[in-house]
């Protein structure tokens, strides 16, 4: 039986780039049949990782079979998973987010989660010397994972271990990270052909503040002036946003990677005392820029209160 | 703050010695203020283990405050720690059992589940070659944790990594693995101080198949006659054991370690039926031989049917 290796929902880099690593490994070193799937269509930056690397994007599917082999990476949270996941034989869960509870697994297996930036730092440990082995897609792969997690190491979720690994791996491949992280990031910044409510849905996590259930949404670019000019607009979908998805608000921050700041849309009252009570700023429009804010996991989510 | 390591509510050798080890680890190793604790009284072969290599009996505590600092290692189950543990800040998890769910975690952490037969063969791969720095009494502490758990390599649940890393340690400090494993399983088998109702919570999981909660509970032994003398006494406290546990039934596995077979007790139509229909065995009398069964993990639990 051929194991499947997924990430979550919204695949993003790691989440489309680490299955690809681990399934290789699976496959080429440990002798196990293994595919990478997706359980979305990828973001641009994946995409484009993708095709600069040469790697044939995975197959999409939409749930897993009673029983399949699974491995799970960069999540473990089964709202980010399949709907039967647990109904499937999990082999193994690599991650770097917090345990939320609520997996299952028939007996006990491998599980690797580390407080590190990136899914993919944590496979480079875990294969050791057989890196080595990993042809330059794979290593490609890797590197444009750290990358990508960590902003070009800009993001308070870097470790240094993370940053020598990353380093390592583009001397290997003779790659300048600079070249590859820009034109990534100029990849995720090209979100013109996206809705307004695919933007709000793009990078989303669900957390609960208070009485106030939140979709807590993203957007990392090079060119935020490009999603502000949609600010209107991407106001306007929120309340049908939220309401389908039964969240109460949407809280959408724009991430300028190269200035290192945040901008949080804020269209009613409610997002209005939510951004005061989190960050300790003062809201007069309806936006609000807060300088240094880059990662939702280290900065948003620990300080969000109602 | 001093981190407390701690392992589950009934301290056999592994959830005894395990601690110890991954606390004179963060302490001498990684810097980090460390405390080995127990959430209960160790058992008979555990109190030997700590009187062998010349241990000091970790402290015995109730609870765990609010933001505490706190290692899991050998469980990742709820029911087995303290009812406060997710309001602790539980740093890292080192387990060799199946996830069950409902640990959550502040942020990422170090989580290190694998399918070994021993925690500390774990913590013996997360060390590296810093195990060379450990005193003679941590690494006999492994020792025994790993002879422990293997039932010295009669458990099915034995693997080939287990068994190399016993063999390392054993080989490093000049001890007769034989003449040890001799000496816990003696220890273990002196229950005579024990009540019946003890005896029953000494080493015990809570399981249900179909609509019966069951405690299952394993009594690993080289003198299995010294039980089964008080067999009508264990099943008389059997009822009062499982009302005040929540439980339906008890299952008592009487595991004679030297002839690699377990005797069940069968008080009742319940789990004569649970026999019968889980391990394809007949039953006359208020007991049965199964021959082989010596894992809770591997062959009990598994394989119970309603």
């Amino acid at each position: 039986m051929t194991t499947k290796v997924l990430g979550h929902k919204a695949p993003d880099t790691d989440s489309t780039g680490s299955p690809i690593v681990w399934a290789w490994y699976l496959n080429e070193v440990k002798g196990v049949p293994a595919e990478a799937v997706l359980l979305g269509e990828p973001n641009t930056e994946a995409a484009f990782v993708l095709k600069h690397w040469d790697l044939p994007k995975p197959a999409i599917i939409s749930d897993v079979s009673e029983g399949e082999k699974v491995v799970i990476v960069d999540t473990n949270n089964p709202a980010e998973l399949p709907a039967g996941i647990n109904g499937a034989d999990i082999t193994a869960i690599i991650d770097h987010h917090k345990l939320v509870g609520g997996l299952e697994t028939k007996g006990p297996i491998d599980i690797t989660i580390r407080p590190l930036a990136c899914t993919a730092t944590i496979m480079y440990d875990l294969m050791g010397d057989d890196v080595a082995k990993a042809p330059r897609g794979i290593k490609g792969a890797m590197l444009s994972c750290i990358l990508s997690d960590t902003l070009e190491f800009r993001s308070p979720t870097t470790t240094d271990h993370d940053k020598a690994v990353c380093e390592a791996l583009a001397k290997d491949l003779g790659v300048d990270m600079g070249e590859l992280a820009t034109a990534m990031f100029e990849a995720k910044s090209d979100v013109s052909a996206f809705s307004e409510a695919e933007l709000l849905r793009m990078d989303s996590k669900e957390y609960t503040v208070g009485a106030t259930d939140l979709r807590v949404s993203v957007l990392e670019t090079t060119a935020p002036k490009m999603i502000l000019d949609r600010k209107d607009a991407l106001m306007a979908a929120m309340p049908g946003v939220a309401k389908e998805d039964g969240a109460h608000e949407v809280l959408l921050f724009v991430v300028d990677i190269l200035n290192e700041e945040a901008t949080l849309l804020v269209p009613n009252d409610t997002v209005k005392q939510i951004a005061e009570a989190s960050f300790g700023c003062s809201v007069s429009g309806d936006t609000v820029v807060l300088p240094g804010i880059m990662s939702r996991k280290k900065q948003i989510i620990p300080n969000l209160k109602a």
